[in-house]
């Protein structure tokens, strides 16, 4: 692996500032000048590789936090012994994640979702839920669970992992997410045995 | 019950028009001039009954969906004859006004939850949430399910369909909606029978 270019770590900085005031207060209270604040980049860096201004740039922060929250769910499941565990672990892994950013840090992508913004910031998000839906839904499937099932308890665990990141952010508490991962968890417990693989 | 007052009327389009932009675009993205212009009120009628501006306009908005959506709600649930039926009149009551308003209109709670807003327009969020949890419980409670169980599948519920709502909104689509309504009847199915009341 080639050491990165002065240029792709400053256009690295921009990108993390981005995600992370993206997913502490939302896209309309992001500044561009936040974001140089944030990133400790040139100003005009930012010009020069996001020529587009904040669309481009929330866009890459949104593949970015794609690209980082597969590898540390990934790495977080990778010893579950079954779908239980899975669960348990992304629960865990998100409530940490909140509670240690002082309960500021909520899903990189909701807050987005739910604002008002530009045609390409919106297909942006849409393509991201996409893309977690799928990669959930295949976790669980090689978990020994049918694809149909699997599709649907995709759906409902990202929903209700969505929601109680809000609530729990919101109230400033991990409860939420602990009380939805034991229901997800009765919810798999009831679907059945897989055969071994 | 006497007539609302001119001055009264005029506070609730104003209110109305703030509770309508910041569901369909969230806090930051709503501006006075939009308030003013959506509501119909002349501008200075927002100073003089709203002289804290847009946090005191928003936590006015927040308190009145909150009074009509709990009236919705009850309406859609008044005639359940089981939990399971009752969920499912909350989803559909959902979705079909989501779909009605071209996937613009979410939960009217939820944008301004992620964005980064004023500790006052924070705590009128919390005291939002809470106060649903606690009616979604007692609701829950109502069909006979012992006390604990309900408020657990009370923050399950609210978290699911808070997230499903979401994905609904991004996908322009009732499938999340769907999806996570059949996903609470099968999970209350499995509660143990309740008494008859």
């Amino acid at each position: 692996m080639t050491e990165p270019t002065k240029g792709e770590r400053t256009k690295k900085k921009l990108v993390d500032a981005t995600a992370s005031l993206l997913r502490r207060q939302g896209y309309h209270a992001t500044g561009l000048s936040d974001i140089v604040e944030e990133s400790g980049a040139p100003r005009g860096s930012l010009y020069f590789y996001f020529p587009d201004g904040k669309d481009e740039l929330a866009c890459a922060a949104l593949a970015a936090s794609g690209v980082e929250w597969r590898a540390r769910i990934g790495a977080a499941v990778a010893d579950a012994r079954d779908l239980g565990a899975a669960l348990d672990a992304v629960v865990t892994l998100l409530a940490d994640d909140l509670e240690a950013s002082g309960w500021q840090n909520g899903c990189p992508v909701a807050a987005v979702a739910l604002e008002s913004t530009s045609r390409r910031v919106h297909d942006a998000v849409a393509a991201h839920y996409a893309a977690w839906q799928s990669t959930v839904s295949e976790r669980i499937a090689a978990f020994g669970v049918p694809k149909p099932v699997a599709t649907q308890l995709a759906t409902v665990a990202l929903a209700a992992i969505e929601g109680a990141l809000l609530l729990a952010k919101v109230h400033k508490s991990r409860e939420p997410l602990v009380t939805v991962g034991a229901a997800l968890r009765a919810m798999v417990a009831t679907l059945p045995k897989p055969r071994k693989r």
